[in-house]
């Protein structure tokens, strides 16, 4: 067996859609995988090449377990820069499902994300493609489908800083007023109306007030990331995942030109890291039989 | 002028969307407006015909507002329930602002909708038929339409009990436990993709922690209601508005058997009420001239 999978970032959240909402970013992970005669051997190359090899490494991890041996080879090659907001756990534990051959293809793939992962809207994205909605139901993660317009595209701020997600949870507080539980509620509506038609995507459709206030004492810089990406034509603007990342809904027209503005920001904000121009990721994990 | 103009009903809230999501119901009320000499002079027939009469009409007060005078007669015919979380107000408001030549037609009756019974989702449904989105942005109404499966249909539970939204209202905490607010952002999440494709709908996509259980001590056959529903086939099912109605979501084949369901859970619950079978209102507000 010899096996290559492609599975694409993801930026979940999306201001309002705490722990619902994701969508899959152009930005991929690859797991090449050929079982052996014996013994685990794991190389990685690219974004996480610095990260646990051998047995301990994520993508080997999911794939003994799918194929109920260690007898292979695995190559990862990643895109997704680690510990960003991007996702980059769940999609690699999507495409090492996947190129293990995991049965129901990427549905299978999607369980396996969700479950190492435990956010099932990142894993969804990146088994899926496109704009996803996920949840547990009954301890089960479930996932759907939303509509993408194709007119939109993606700016995304990556700080160099790495943020873990368990500690960007321990500074969510245990309860929250009712009204702003109700905002996210109305925020998320205009902005999944708006992620249909972008036409129709207005920048405060960006906004929340369950989580991303808070996690600002860990990028303080990230207010001012999120109201310039907007004065700089975003449509609107949101943190990626548990961040550092800041993401930007752009048409593809405008797309360049915000990116250029998100680097003049960065720069006169003092903040070191990159900006990535990417398109939505519409296709999901991809598996390719190379035998 | 001699104008008419025809709104539909609404079920607001929709489960997890608590003041974001509505439906609009293929259940009307027509305004009849004429300009005349002097005087005003109002006529009500159908549901509601019981309400205040005259310059306390409330749509009077739209239709005399939106002219600028009250030489008007206006003849009001309602299928609507009145005070059952059907969105009477709204879509008597939206249709009283249309009937008077409101500016920017549907959008000028929804503002006028909006303002006058405070719900812009409610508002929004009956002026642009459908399934909509809405939020105060900037204490301004804005909505969007969602997709909604042109195979779904609708069934509503309505007992002859009548609930005024503000002592609904007055029920709900101030505050509630993080992981409900999240819980409720998920479940919108399925059900905005469940009724854009209802092969998708999961029964669970309607359930909500914010609202539905606190106002249960109003209508405490609720629950059973809930369940049995969705027992009898319907896809799911969710309080609707403020109450009391409760609204079955069903393909539109089943509806029928599942109206006959909801008329037997009705005598065997002891609950005096009717059961409406309704298609969603596609077209929301029109406006005809009479002249």
């Amino acid at each position: 067996m010899h096996r290559l999978a492609r599975a694409p970032a993801s930026s979940a959240n999306l201001g309002p859609g705490f722990d619902t909402l994701a969508v899959a970013l152009g930005l991929f992970i690859e797991v090449e995988l050929r079982e052996r005669p014996q013994g685990l051997l794991v190389e990685a190359e690219g974004e996480g090449a610095d990260l646990a090899t051998g047995a301990s490494h994520l993508a080997a991890q999911v794939a003994c377990k799918v194929l109920g041996h260690d007898r292979l080879g695995l190559r990862i090659r990643s895109e997704i820069p680690v510990a960003r907001g991007l996702g980059s756990s769940a999609a690699l534990a999507v495409a090492a499902a996947a190129a293990a051959g995991v049965e129901e293809g990427a549905v299978g793939a999607f369980r396996w994300g969700a479950a190492i992962d435990g956010h099932p809207e990142n894993a969804a994205a990146s088994a899926f493609g496109g704009l996803v909605t996920a949840a547990l139901v009954d301890d089960q993660p479930v996932a759907r489908s939303l509509r993408l317009d194709p007119e939109l595209s993606f700016v995304v701020v990556v700080p160099d800083l790495r943020l873990s997600t368990p500690a960007a949870r321990d500074i969510l507080p245990e309860s929250v007023p009712y009204e702003d539980a109700v905002f996210n509620l109305g925020r998320m509506g205009l902005l999944v109306a708006g992620l249909a038609d972008h036409r129709g995507l207005l920048a405060t459709a960006g906004d929340d007030r369950l989580h991303q206030q808070a996690r600002s004492v860990l990028l303080p810089e990230a207010p001012a990331i999120l109201a310039g990406l907007r004065d700089a034509g975003a449509l609107t603007s949101c943190w990626s995942g548990a961040g550092p990342s800041i993401l930007a809904m752009s048409t593809r027209e405008r797309a360049p030109a915000l990116a250029e503005s998100a680097r003049q920001l960065m720069s006169s904000l003092e903040l070191s890291g990159q900006v990535l121009e990417v398109p939505p990721g519409l296709r999901g994990v991809e598996v390719y039989d190379l035998d």
